[in-house]
Formats: structure tokens, C-alpha cells, sequence
């Protein structure tokens, strides 16, 4: 492994440390969002997250919960620096990876035996953005629809939570639409959303989702989100988050 | 008529009159924040507004644009008021107001001849809401979807506007799946989604949305407008509005 490109950020607030590499996909504030979005009761006894990267989310979430989260993820390097944060944080018996793509899921698991589905997933569709696709590859499958489209995430998603359990998603606002009409199609119903705003003054970037399989209708939108205050910092809902 | 239900309201700001009747679906918010958010430009040729009501869309629309508008209402008293409110602003040359069912518009549109076709229909399903019924039949037929429901209204509109044309929707926010997914199913790409929040703290309670028919993918979440401060006073965006 090259350690130069190693960082160990000490979340101290949230008693955790977290390894990242500089030619990996980082630690973003879209995994502290839905980290916190996601409602957590004493029932919640499974927990998956497709697509964990460097496991960010499943470490942050056993901070709030003691149920059991496993994380499912293709890149080779990415899986050990999940297996290693796992580690230095003591959580190898509560949280587990595997190294695959989700495509595979019968290999581990039983159809609709999750409590909660949750991912953050590649935000870009490899049509709209070729010329954008990154130099570097492993960079690309974590920000581009390579590996896993925006349909299959959903479809497999909805085959392995419960009836009536939950489905998080945070994406792009931009592709709401989308998102929507996709989670009607594999019986979702979508019952929160909240979009977020890097300025009370600019367009929503980021939108998080909570949705029901055969869940009622009924959806609320959330109070906006606002990210950054004017002159730059943090506003206080966010820094709360990292409290 | 009965004069002692009417008030005549004016808009000192716009230049305009607006007569209401107490017993009528009155002058709301709502009109306001359509018809300041509808883009209109030299090549605005006809518009439709689908439920005009006393026609306060269209007088709003008049001091923006020379398009010639058309409303449809289907309520007698309401579509009377109309043309009172027509003629008291001098508008009988620019506004035209049918009286009938919209279901009925091949009796006066040709399809695919204009170039926004507009709608503040009726909030809520009579299904969902049955307890709550108005006793005022003329308000039930404003409020619920005695008349035309969100299916027949974005099918009816998407007939009736021109390929590429815009259309323009005020609706409850938390309706927001079922609009996409019925504006998909009818050729309309959601263009631009702006969500009012009564204040900062509380759920989205309007949408406002632009779809352009056959148009082409790119969704923008605009920033979100709160209406109320929290001392109860409209915000400066609002206020802007009226003037």
C-alpha cells in the first residue's frame, strides 16, 4: 500500500478515526448528511450499505445504533481501507464488509432480510459527463455509473430490504425526477425528502431520500438544508451534525 | 348576484383590480407565486390557464406579457367574476374566458397551439380527503378533484401545448412524486422545481414546477422561497413579488 497518500482523520466529536487516500474517493460531507438523515429505532437489526467505500457510513451509524451494517464494496482498495478503519474503531463485531460488486447479492444474502438499504452512490450517468470521467479509474467507478446504474441500485435495493422497511438514497437534486419515477417502478414509495443548498442563494445540489417498500402514499419535503453560510463557514445544522 | 359576498381588491402596485367573492376559492398566494415564476419571452404568443377561476393568473400575466390569454372555468359564478375583472382592468382584448369543462377543449383549441399552458387545479383527491369536504360546493369543485383530476389535467395540457412548449404547475408539495411520474408517463421533462416553505422551519407546503413537453433531461432544484419571517411578516422575496 502507498501510505503517502494516506490520511487518518481523528473525528473526535464522534469518537472516530478514518483512513483515506488522496486518490481515492473521500470522506464528503454527502456521507455525514445521510448518516444523520437516517431514522434509527431499537427494531433496526440489519443494515446495508451499497457501495460503503472506505466504510464512512456504517462508522458513523454505529455510533447511533447497535444493529448489525454491512457494506458491499467493488474496489479492492477501497475494501482494505474499510477492513483497517473497521479496526482501529473496535466495530470488527458489529460492522461487515464484502468485496464485490452488488450485482452478486444472492451470493450473500437473503432476499428482504434488511431492515434498511441505504447508498451513496455514483452520482454521474457515463453518458452525460464522458469528457468528465476521471483520469484516474478508481476515482471514476466511485463517481460514475460504471459498475451499478441508478435503475439496478434501485431494483436490487427493493429485492433485499423488507416489506414496509426503508430505503436512504442521497444524490444528486438534479436527477430527482428520475429517482422518483425509479423507485415507484420497484414498489417504493417515497415519504421524505430534504434537499440541500451549499447557499441559501443557489440551486438544491444534493437531495436526500427516504422511501418505504409498499409503503403508503403520503411524502413530505423537509425543511431546506443550507450548508454554508455566506461567508463561507459551516452553518450551525451542520456543524451540529458533526457533534 | 349577491354583492355583499364581493370585495374588489386593489393592486396598487400591479395596476390592478381584482373582484373576489367570499364564497369563491379567493385570490391566494399561490397565483402570485405561479405567475411571477412563469418565464415568459418576445416569442410568448398564447397561454392557457386550465381553472382560472376569477382569472387572477391571467390579469397578473397581462402586466408582463402581450400573449393573448386564455382561461377555462367551469364554476358560472367564478367565470362571471372573470369577465368583470377583465373588463374593470380594460384587458377584453388581451384575456378571453371560456366556460366550460377543460375536459371539452377540442370544442375550442386546436392540439399543440400554445405556448404555456398553466394550472392552479384543485389540491387534494376527493379520495384522500372526503372528511374534509367543503360544504360550498363551489369551493369543494376549487379545492378537490371533483372535476379534473392530476392525471386528465397533465394529459389535457400536454395536448393542447406545442411541442417544446411549457408548462406551468402550482400544486401541494407533497404531491411531488405522483406530478413527475404522471408528467413522464406524458411527454413532459421537468425543467425547474422551486419548493415554498411557509418558514424556514417547516415542510415545503407548495411546488411550483416547470416541464417542457418532449423536452430534454436537466432538472434544476431552484433555491427555496420562504414566505413568512418569523415574526409572521412576509419575507423581502415576497414582498418583492407584489410590487
Amino acid at each position: 500500500m502507498n501510505k503517502n497518500l494516506e490520511s487518518l482523520i481523528p473525528l473526535l466529536n464522534k469518537n472516530l478515526k478514518i483512513i483515506q487516500r488522496s486518490d481515492y474517493f473521500n470522506f464528503s460531507i454527502d456521507s455525514l448528511l445521510i448518516s444523520e438523515f437516517i431514522n434509527l429505532t431499537k427494531n433496526t437489526k440489519k443494515i446495508l450499505d451499497i457501495g460503503t467505500g472506505n466504510a464512512v457510513i456504517p462508522l458513523f451509524l454505529s455510533k447511533r445504533t447497535s444493529a448489525k451494517i454491512y457494506g458491499v464494496e467493488i474496489q479492492e482498495i477501497s475494501y482494505q481501507l474499510a477492513l483497517r478503519n473497521i479496526s482501529i474503531n473496535n466495530l470488527n463485531e458489529q460492522i461487515y464488509i464484502i468485496y464485490d460488486n452488488i450485482k452478486n447479492y444472492l451470493k450473500y444474502f437473503t432476499v428482504g432480510s434488511f431492515d434498511i438499504v441505504l447508498s451513496n452512490p455514483p452520482f454521474f450517468k457515463v453518458t452525460e459527463n464522458k469528457e468528465l470521467l476521471n483520469d484516474l479509474e478508481q476515482l471514476s467507478i466511485a463517481r460514475h455509473e460504471i459498475e451499478l446504474n441508478l435503475d439496478e441500485l434501485i431494483e436490487i435495493s427493493s429485492k433485499l430490504v423488507k416489506d414496509r422497511g426503508y430505503f436512504y438514497l442521497v444524490h444528486r437534486a438534479d436527477r430527482l425526477s428520475e429517482i422518483l419515477v425509479t423507485l415507484q417502478k420497484y414498489n417504493f414509495e417515497a415519504k421524505k425528502i430534504k434537499f440541500c443548498y451549499t447557499t441559501k442563494h443557489k440551486n438544491a445540489k444534493i437531495v436526500l431520500i427516504e422511501a418505504i417498500k409498499n409503503g403508503k402514499v403520503g411524502l413530505t419535503i423537509l425543511p431546506p438544508l443550507v450548508i454554508n453560510k455566506d461567508n463561507g463557514e459551516y452553518t450551525d445544522e451542520v456543524l451540529k451534525m458533526f457533534e
